[in-house]
């Protein structure tokens, strides 16, 4: 059964994606030390805050291809749904997977853990734009846009974040470079977007 | 007194269901150890992150059966928003109850207590569809669509969960397998749903 | 200089009010026991879980009391924005001192502050009422019905909630039970307003 | 390529800003004493609760001014987003920065990190105003209202956060009197604004 109204299912989504960006924070301790080594003790979170807005802007970049994707559609279904749920699940576990990484950031397995987290969060988002495609839930004057971020090429940022894994276990700094990287890769990507629309 | 502008009510409906769903990751706690003992600690939290996965998907569950009731209607009045309210609360329990659960897994009384928080949830709901039907709040071409679920049998998923409770006493595993089929048998009854609309 | 795109103001508030409702779980502590004794600390927590109902209840009632003073307006000011904002930063501190009042409820002070936090709310959210009323920016339709909430007679919450002060020194749970009050008085006053529209 | 359906991005900011809001309120930590030292443990507990309410009230009012950018345009574009997204990286640090301040109100160093970030989000805010302007994203009738907020004096909420840091080093209260200053210098540049609309 096809249904049109997004705007609730636009409106839980960017309910849990604003919660869990936001709850990103409580990853920033605040210090514990005599007054005189503040100065110290918060050149000692920088890392954290590096993490923090790391965390952050690949958060916010999910919510613009996701914004993205959804101002595209015309209608959804059921199985639509189930995927932009899976896609939840993996954004509301960044927040755990940045504290992981930002407290052991020279163990390769807590760098994998937060490339696993945004591979799938990114997998599954792919998915969603073939499925849309596929069953024809995109408006027609969207189609051509859309059709290239559905192609092998468009899981490019997918592969970028599992490749991210392997990486982490030869150099943690490296992979948190690929993510970066991510951030930065999106704009070109968006412009190649709109040429097509 | 009957009113129409059900935005609002869905719209903090909405915010209060993704909040509680993002607060399920405050389950999952960064472990604190020596780094070579982390691979361990991790494998340790698997059972944690089942808890989480399966909790998401309970908690996305009872917002996609929300959304479809909220909407079939037409009108609320005061009632309905007591029995939202009510299903708000309980709700929100969730993070608790499931943290509860993931602390004490063998234990059958704090499986027993996640059972009732979710069959609880699941009669309110059920008793929000009836209350609508009887109060001439459901639009008339979705009438034929929600009688089922306000039928006896749509109480299925409520003696579900609290026929769980029991369960957990003889095998906590068992209890959390009957959850994990609440999941899975969405999909008949939502079948069921729109070859009736 | 009036403003009438009500939509954003009553979201932030939803999404304010949905924040401080579900932070209030927090307060519900899993207990750190051995299994054996998980029955006896659950049975501990109950107090917990009925300050928990009750304040949620409460916020639960200032939010469709909220709902019903907004979808009367036609129109909103700086000052209107202003009022609105003190009394989220009253609800906003309801977890905390639900959470106070939990932890201490035999100490009279614990039981004033969640007495002074709740009749603050009520009296800001009654002096909304009166400058709406005063400043023409309830639409004509909803006026009559707008009117005795904003009388003295309006001020019966806040009333009860600021005699639950002095009263909490005499008895804690008489205070608490003046709360229950205005949540079963909620009924009673709600079918007047109806009347009138 | 602009976009007009800025209703999504507005309902992701005020999510974001409601969560950072109500977060504050985690500063507030109830006390653990025996009973008959609550009295004065709340006293010592005055001093977070006016970094509550100054917080509450400096991100209130950045809602406020954001609320009155974007009800002024008539599309966007992706440097805006950016631009929007950098501008709630720094909100959304706001509760941790709060909570620094407040453990360390006499340390300068604490005191200047949440100048630091006020000045920053009000910096980001304005280069919006500009970039809306410049880029014709402002509706007609709005460019005369906007013209003035996007002047070097519309800088000056910017220089006070800004100037404040260094008044930290000289007087922490100094600089938190500063911030006190900005909020009630609203009221004047609100109403300069609607004399040009």
């Amino acid at each position: 059964m096809e249904r049109t109204d997004l705007g609730r299912i636009v409106a839980f989504t960017d309910g849990v994606m604003a919660v869990a960006i936001t709850l990103l924070v409580l990853n920033l301790e605040v210090p514990d030390v005599p007054g005189d080594d503040l100065g110290d003790a918060l050149v000692d979170l920088i890392p954290s805050l590096i993490a923090y807005l790391l965390a952050f802007a690949l958060v916010g970049r999910f919510w613009v291809i996701h914004h993205r994707l959804f101002e595209t559609l015309r209608a959804f279904d059921s199985r639509l749904m189930t995927l932009n749920l899976t896609f939840l699940t993996l954004i509301a576990l960044v927040p755990f997977s940045t504290n992981l990484y930002d407290q052991y950031t020279e163990e390769p397995i807590a760098v994998a853990v937060l490339g696993v987290t945004l591979g799938l969060a990114a997998f599954t988002h792919w998915l969603a734009v073939v499925y849309t495609l596929r069953h024809g839930l995109v408006h027609e004057q969207h189609r051509s846009a859309t059709e290239p971020v559905a192609s092998p090429v468009g899981l490019g940022f997918t592969a970028l974040f599992l490749f991210s894994v392997p990486v982490a276990f030869l150099s943690p700094t490296a992979a948190s470079l690929m993510w970066v990287a991510t951030i930065l890769l999106h704009y070109p990507l968006g412009r190649l977007k709109s040429r097509g629309s």
